[in-house]
């Protein structure tokens, strides 16, 4: 019987476990996460990134306890509890660090309004086309399935890495942008041994891109060992995962 | 042998054509639009509900032509050009006049970064369950496709409209939530006509809110005349449509 998806790992391993344990404390902003989740570490990075204080509460999403949909209907992590509100959405949550803690360096969108606009413009491609070839790149076992999937995944790549300034996204400064499509970046190993990708196909600006990003510090210390994320994974290569996402991808449904 | 796609009436009509033919003038802000178009119509409820100079330029996305290609290489319109730089993506756009004319009021999102980043998770919310519904009940043609396409719709409007403050969706103030659900509000007696739906069965705040939104000025004046949509929806609800998001649809992808 395949594991079902809500017995994962309880807790972060590696860099992220110190980090967890430092952020214990009761803080006005409350941080539901959860270790292995990619969406969580877009808001964790962006958290780190800006030294804003706050308390990391690890959930599991797919038990849906009463407690946790309490503050997140939707059920799904990252959610924030802030000043008795509650708030979720990766990207949204980026964006509230911005508005609420403009004091919090650095800023991680640019002040022009045309480049800030530009950046969404990327992440945007990023949710619509990268995160989606991706997805559907894991459960594609057949090894004709596996070369299309692998080739769409390739092309929306080099239409993103096209748009790289470097060493960032944008150019100089670190932005939402590269927080964003991260921690695609440090879980890609996934498919590199199980699905034949491999980064260096994309093209040589991807690849040292790719590798800038997995070594920046806040990506590094929000993630855990891969052993534990294996299980995780293994549901997703065989095609049995039950998360909102795989469902989604099954039943030909935008991704949530 | 159906209509192609990019055979559509070429230019705005009724109340939408006296307002085209007061943006003619060139302006820095170029606005790229479709007439029949409801992401236009989010970006052109937008700049009319701001007062933003803006020159209006028709365009028919199907055509993808050169010229607007060099522009968006997506080829889909709400598209600006401005400062040399070339902006899309309706919702961007919208976010793009907040940030680039803050002297122009009202603002259509709320300072307080809480209540911001609630006003887009509403916005979300529209985007990824509101308007999917919309886009798969216009082609349920047999009966129980119908009926499960209308039931999937009234859920998703009611969760949403459980969230209405009234008058307007975050209360006293106009603001970009509903700019993103106008255009489908003003387009629902199509999925009235043919698909069986009725606002009252959402519930009575919605009725009462679809209706309030509907009489907008900013709403009024940028629609055009029914009767030269009704070959555009025709080919939906006959899902003979080409455009992409048919296609995503169809082919169980994301609404692009
Ligand atoms: N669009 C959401 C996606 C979040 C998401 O899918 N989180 C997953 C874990 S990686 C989850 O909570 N899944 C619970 C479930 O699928 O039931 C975001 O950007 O925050
Ligand atoms: N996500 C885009 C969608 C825009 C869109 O789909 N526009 C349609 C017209 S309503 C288009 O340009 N279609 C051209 C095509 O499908 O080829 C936005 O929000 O601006």
């Amino acid at each position: 019987m395949p594991l079902p998806d809500e017995q994962i790992y309880p807790h972060a391993t590696g860099a992220a476990e110190a980090l967890v344990a430092k952020h214990q404390e009761p803080q006005p902003l409350v941080f539901y996460a959860g270790w292995f989740c990619p969406y969580v570490q877009r808001a964790w990075i962006a958290l780190e990134e800006k030294g804003i204080p706050y308390q990391y509460k690890e959930v599991n999403p797919y038990k849906k306890e009463a407690h946790f949909l309490a503050i997140n209907p939707k059920g799904l992590v990252p959610a924030l509890e802030y000043g008795g509100h509650a708030l979720y959405e990766s990207l949204i949550i980026c964006e509230f660090f911005e508005d609420a803690f403009p004091a919090h360096t650095p800023h991680l969108l640019p002040t022009d309004p045309v480049q800030r606009a530009r950046a969404r413009m990327a992440i945007d491609q990023i949710s619509k086309t990268l995160v989606p070839t991706f997805q559907r790149l894991l459960p594609a076992a057949d090894p004709e399935a596996q070369r299309t999937a692998r080739e769409a995944a390739y092309s929306a790549l080099r239409a993103f890495a096209a748009g790289i300034k470097g060493p960032w996204y944008l150019g100089e400064e670190f932005s939402l942008v590269d927080v964003a499509i991260a921690p695609w970046i440090v879980r890609d190993y996934i498919i590199t041994e199980n699905r034949g990708y491999k980064r260096a196909e994309v093209g040589a600006a991807w690849e040292a891109y790719a590798g800038r990003l997995e070594k920046r510090e806040s990506v590094v210390n929000t993630s855990s060992l891969r052993e534990h994320m294996a299980p995780i994974y293994g549901r997703y290569l065989r095609d049995e995962a039950q998360s909102e996402a795989a469902r989604a991808i099954r039943e030909g449904r935008a991704i949530p």
